[in-house]
Order: structure tokens, then sequence, then C-alpha cells
């Protein structure tokens, strides 16, 4: 399998979103130009990797598209829907990891998969990852998301909001790495045959979705980017970061079969912020900022109905 | 099972280690206390951990005893030697990283494990993570050992050096975490029946090597700790140090499954650095301190007979 119709036309459109995005980012923080690596992939494809790091605004900002196909293992076909080993698999993927401890970092990807002859499908997600928490940032966030589910019949805004909530759970910490946003997969999907109806429903949802990134993340880091901080607020969003780092390299399914399949590895841990700390055994103080953030990550909230 | 005699003798001699490990560091560096905490598993048994951070030679050094009991998962006791579910498990651990660019990390760790009636073991190891190489110190460290395993019939050092390459391996770097060290499991077990006479000298060893930690370690430090370096030194220790993260959160057998079977988060990521540096697609300038450090991860180097 090399490039169905529909994936080369979601992989132009990954590929347009990530001018769209960059070019947004790059436009708030002139301040270092986005670097840009195109790869290739040994078993076939590769993708387009664009990095901005140390910036005045954006201190780690990694905007990946990829377009990959060939053969997967035995193993690793045996978990995906669909008949036969061969793939192609598309996306665009985001992390942006502003310096200022007032801004929150953010995540989003939205990805195209084929499997065999009979198996096509969408997935993606944003989620934000505050430091101290503005609630208003986050009702904000999830508001957008809510919008753009509410105009695609194939999307369920509650459903993939769970998802997002389950998704994004670091079991050894018993809390969620943010507070959520949406998730989804499989979508479009429709076993045992696969290409469904809802294939080009999916498309342009996650059109619209991935349109939606900027609208849901810019007001957010615009409002925060220049707030005046502290030496102990940026250090909480240091060692906060920490658990970022931990739930991408352990759990993220991403990050863990990129890492183990040979995929790009310095494209895969770009979502990685660029400075970290651990601390042991670290609590915060009753009724802070710190342990106000704590307290919303270790069940989830519904934002929009607090 | 609770615990066995032999059992019960093994965790006595862990605890001496560690207490006799973390007198060593607090004399040569009295900066900070080591703090200690002492831990029960829900399933059964506990731990002592002994962690400094921030001391003035010592950016962060923990030592670890456990002592655990209690029921394996279906999955995971078919993995291991012996019959049913129940094991006990004791060791001490311990990572160090000191602050000073010029100093190695170091890692080890001694561990003994009965599982149901008719198995048990020994296992352990250490290794060092140099940020600067200094050949002497590679080869002192790796001589201690060779001398350890020289004193016992059940110890084989070709072959643990080799193992400790093998296991501290980043195949997404295609690099060694360090320079290696010795490894070695399932010490004393003969299967079927598990309990062989090789145990007594299992122990005898694992007792010896656990005492050699300091004289291969130590030597190292003094001659470092000291040490001018320049900013570029130290951020290069820093960037290196996220490749410790990565090979600890990604592969590593026993931080990945104490994280995911719920054993005590804060010890078992005790391991991890106090402050670590992504950067996106670093490579070292040619004949550099960098590139030269580079080159020995890539292929494991015969220390001993260079």
């Amino acid at each position: 399998m090399k490039s169905s119709e529909r994936g080369a036309r979601a992989h132009q459109m990954f590929l347009g979103h990530q001018d769209r995005i960059v070019d947004a980012l790059q436009a708030l923080d002139p301040s270092h130009p986005f670097r840009e690596d195109s790869w290739d992939r040994e078993g076939g494809g590769g993708g387009r990797s664009r990095v901005l790091e140390g910036g005045d605004i954006l201190e780690k900002a990694g905007v990946n598209v990829s377009c990959v196909f060939g053969e997967l293992s035995e193993a690793f076909a045996a978990q995906l829907p669909g008949t036969g080993r061969s793939f192609m698999a598309t996306g665009v993927s985001l992390v942006l990891h502003p310096r200022n401890p007032h801004a929150p970092t953010v995540h989003a990807n939205f990805r195209y998969l084929e499997k065999g002859e009979d198996a096509a499908w969408f997935g993606g997600g944003g989620d934000l990852t505050p430091w101290i928490l503005y609630e208003e940032d986050a009702r904000h966030f999830h508001d957008v998301w809510r919008q753009a589910c509410g105009r695609h019949a194939v999307a369920d805004h509650t459903a993939f909001k769970a998802a997002c909530d389950r998704y994004f759970h670091i079991p050894h910490r018993g809390e969620a790495r943010g507070i959520g946003g949406i998730f989804f997969d499989y979508m479009g999907l429709e076993p045992p045959k696969g290409i469904s109806a809802d294939l080009a429903e999916a498309e342009r949802f996650v059109d619209d979705a991935a349109g939606c990134f900027l609208g849901a993340y810019l007001p957010v880091l615009e409002k925060r980017k220049d707030a005046s901080f502290t030496e102990e607020e940026r250090d909480w969003q240091l060692v906060r970061r920490s658990r970022y780092v931990e739930f991408n390299l352990v759990y993220d399914r991403g990050t863990v079969f990129g890492l183990k399949t040979g995929g790009r590895t310095e494209s895969i841990l770009m979502s990685l912020p660029n400075e970290v700390r651990w601390r042991y055994d670290m609590s915060p103080r009753p009724d802070s900022y710190q342990s106000r953030l704590v307290e919303v990550l270790r069940e989830p909230v519904d934002w929009l109905d607090r």
C-alpha cells in the first residue's frame, strides 16, 4: 500500500494545518525561526518536522507532519483492525511548551490510518496542561472543542472528553497529565468491512478540529504569555514538567510504539520540554495554587458545567 | 511466603550495606543530611529510602532498601522461574548524581528473590555513566568488579560485563546508557528444582560485590568532584542526563515494572536526576570531549584490555 487517494489527501490536509499553525506561532514569537527537518523513514515514507527552541514566548515548540507506509510486524498488525500487515499512516502532531509558567503546555494530534484493503480510520485530539490553573482558560479550551464536535454528527463531545481524561492518566501518580480536552480513535471505521460511509464525515470533522486548534489555544497563550512570575512559580513549572515526561515515556502509545519500532527519535521526543526538574516526594502546601492544580488533576472535572 | 531464613538474612545484609554506603557518602558530602523515609507496601513488606538532594557534591543521591512479599499477578508469575505466585524480594538499590560534570553518575543494585517453594536467586550489578570520559576512571571501575568476580567461582566477569553492556542499551539512541560494569541475574538458581547448592556461594558473592561498591566509585568521585568546569560542560551533563531518564522510563525493567504494579513511586523515581535538559537533534562537534564520549557509547569497549 503506497497511498490511497484519501491517504494522499489527508497528508496534504495535515501539511496545510502545519503551515498555518507554524505561521501563526512564528508571528506570535518571532524571536527565533522554526527550524525545518525533512526526513525519510527506512521502511517507507517520511516526515517534515518544524521545531523552535529557546524562543522568548515558546521555550520549545514542535509541529510534525509524517506520512509513513510499509508492513507492520505480525504482533502489531494483530492489534489493529483490518486484514494483512500493510499500512499507511499520516498525521500532524504538535506540542508547545511556553516559557511563562502561567501559560499552559498544549498538545494536539490528528491522524489518518489505513490497514490492509479493508480498514481506514481517523483519530486525534487536543489536551491542555496548565501549571497554574485558570478555570476560564480550561473552560475556553473545552468550549472550542465542544463547539467543533457539535458541528459534526460523527463527533460525540461527551465521549471524546471522557476518553481524553482516561487516556492522559498517570496511574503511578494518581493524576491526569493535564485538564483534558478531546481524544478519539477509529473514527469512520465500521467493522468488519472497515471503510464506512462515515469516513468522509470523519475527514471533515478532523479538518475542522485541526482548524480549531489555534482558536482553542492562542487566546490562552496570548493572555498569559507576559504575566509576571516568581522564581517559585517557574520552579513549580519545571518540576511539574517531569510528570509530562513520565507520561510520554512510560504510557503514551505513540511515543513508546515509535521508539520501539524505529521511528525518528528526534521527532518523537520533540514533545519533551527542554528544561525539567525531578524533586523527591514533593507535596504542595495546602490552599496554594500548587494544591489547587493537583486537586483538579486527581478527578476529571466537567469544565463546561462547573 | 513471609520470609525464609535466607531472605531475612539477605534483607539484613542489604540494610547493612545501605548504612555503610550512606555513612560514607554523608561523610564526603556533609552539606545536607540524607533524609530517611520508611514506607509500607500495601500487598506486604516495605522499605527504607535515604535521599540527599541539593548537596554540594551530590546533586542527588538515593540509596534504597526494600523487602516486599505477597502474590504476583498470573501474567508476571509466569515470566519467572519457580511454581506458584507467592514471592519475596529484597534488595539495595542506589543512584548517585554528582553535581560536577567531570564526575560520573553511578548506579548499583543487589537483590534476592524467592518464588514459590522451589526457586530462589540473587541478581544485581553496578554501572557507571560519565559525561566527560576519563579512561582511567572507566578502567578503575571495571577493574574493581573484575577482582570481585575473580574471588568467586559463581561469578563470570566476562559474561557479567557483556550482560551489562546488553542491558544498559538505549535502542532508540543507538547508544549505551554509560560505560558499563557488571550485571547478573538468576544467580544460584538451578532449574527445575530451583534452590541449588550455589545459592550460598551466590550470597557470599553478592555480599562481597555490594561491599566493593564504594571502592569502585568513591576514588573516581573524589578525583573529579572539585574539578573546575565550564557552563558548556554543565550544559552537556544536563542534556546527556535526558538519556539516563529515557533509559530508565522506557526500558529499565525494575522501573517500568515497579511503576505499573504499584510500587512506591517516589522510591522508584529516586533514580532520576533533579535537573535535566532535552535538546532537539543535538550532535556533538567532531574531535570534542562530547564526541569522544558518544563514540565509546556506540560500541561496547573492553576497558581492561584497551
